[in-house]
């Protein structure tokens, strides 16, 4: 049991959660590791939502409310560390919520859906038929027929480059939540949330529950004035390793 | 199997190896995330030796070369990444090697025991009685009494902040390997080798090939010229979110 005081509290419990849905079997392989990897890179953005992250996400925000057919893909990481946070964001922009996995297998799958429906899902899309995007015949390229393959706008959380590229160049808007905002991933989507998913997704409700009623123009002129590529470089100018907290270490175990 | 020409196959043949130890038991919960974040912090660094990691390897060698009871700490990640070469460079340096972990349990130990007795190593210690050093009652300040406990230089690689800490109170000549230069581990150590262990335990095995016949003032020399605050200052400036390869994303699953 982590107590609440714990001054390093949400990374152990993020840490927890990660290792439990790796016992379960719910984390692939490389799961942990690229958990690692976001560890680290949270640490150099002071492990908060900055200020270009908070556009991202009222930008993101917007694209989802004006979304016709919205779709939330979900992996391992994302079922691990924000299932129900997931769900309610599907429940506020009216949009579907599909398993989408790296490393396929119908256990996984069968697992993440659980999950989801534990958290209080309804329909859990991807757990049958996949069609290939474009007919691009890759395991990066599947997409279920009612899910994101006919989806106008997905938020694609921890999602990995090649994927977001095939889904960007078929015409979708596609967000993604990422801590590294040189990566492939956010490189390639039309809008990069730089931030731990535990923070971005309860923003991102926030933030559409704020939007929801607000005029189509407004909407559309919050997306319009949304730059990614100059969001991204200001991320990149806060990402400082002297941000680095070395208080990290004394209690981290 | 991952092929030679793989362009990402130092990283993945660490991963697998990471994962195999995880699989087997060698690894803690926590040792496939640390893992991850050591990923992303050999992604600042550009995936090599930097000059002042030379130079820290450099000192290190000296060090271990004029200790009268060099010691090598071995935990799990260290245990699944290098064993041959921690019991080839123990063999250089007339040194011991110790297991010690942060979760010890005997299980772990005697994994790690089996680990390093097949890739060569006549004795290892550490999967005995232990003492606690200073009297500090803490698992972070157990020893093996002929291993670290009466050690004047000890290499820890990839180990926690606080035993580091507490063997330099010690009085002891700390050599860390580990690739965040602003950790508590690193700013604790005697000598902080940022590096990625892989590259670093060879480079000593080379080095302390190379310097094992110089006079004894010019290895004291090398040590006394050593600045490792200076050092870590000067990685700090090499750290550079923008020497982050892009490559690594399109190949790296």
């Amino acid at each position: 049991m982590i107590s609440r005081d714990h001054p390093r509290y949400h990374s152990l419990m993020q840490r927890e959660k990660i290792t439990d849905a790796w016992r379960k079997g719910i984390l692939a392989d490389s799961g942990m590791i690229a958990h690692g990897r976001g560890e680290a890179f949270d640490y150099l953005l002071g492990e908060e939502t900055t200020e270009p992250a908070r556009k991202a996400i009222k930008a993101a925000a917007a694209a989802l409310i004006l979304a016709e057919n919205p779709v939330i893909s979900v992996n391992g990481n994302t079922a691990a560390l924000v299932p129900a946070e997931v769900v309610e964001l599907a429940g506020e922009i009216g949009g579907k919520i599909e398993i989408n996995l790296f490393h396929r297998t119908e256990k996984r799958v069968k697992l993440i859906e659980e999950v989801l429906r534990e958290h209080g899902a309804s329909e859990v899309l991807g757990t049958g038929k996949l069609m290939h995007i474009d007919g691009i015949m890759s395991p990066r390229a599947t997409a279920s027929p009612d899910g994101i393959y006919s989806a106008d706008t997905v938020l694609v959380p921890l999602e990995d480059g090649d994927r977001t590229e095939i889904l960007r160049k078929s015409g979708k808007t596609v967000i993604t939540v990422d801590l590294n905002p040189l990566s492939r991933t956010s490189r390639m989507a039309s809008i990069s949330i730089t931030d731990n998913i535990v923070r971005a997704v309860p923003a991102l409700i926030d933030t559409v529950r704020e939007l929801r009623d607000a005029p189509r123009e407004e909407l559309e002129g919050i997306l319009r004035k949304f730059d990614n590529t100059e969001n991204l470089r200001e991320t990149i100018k806060l990402l400082d390793i002297r941000r680095y907290n070395p208080e990290i270490e004394s209690s981290q175990e």
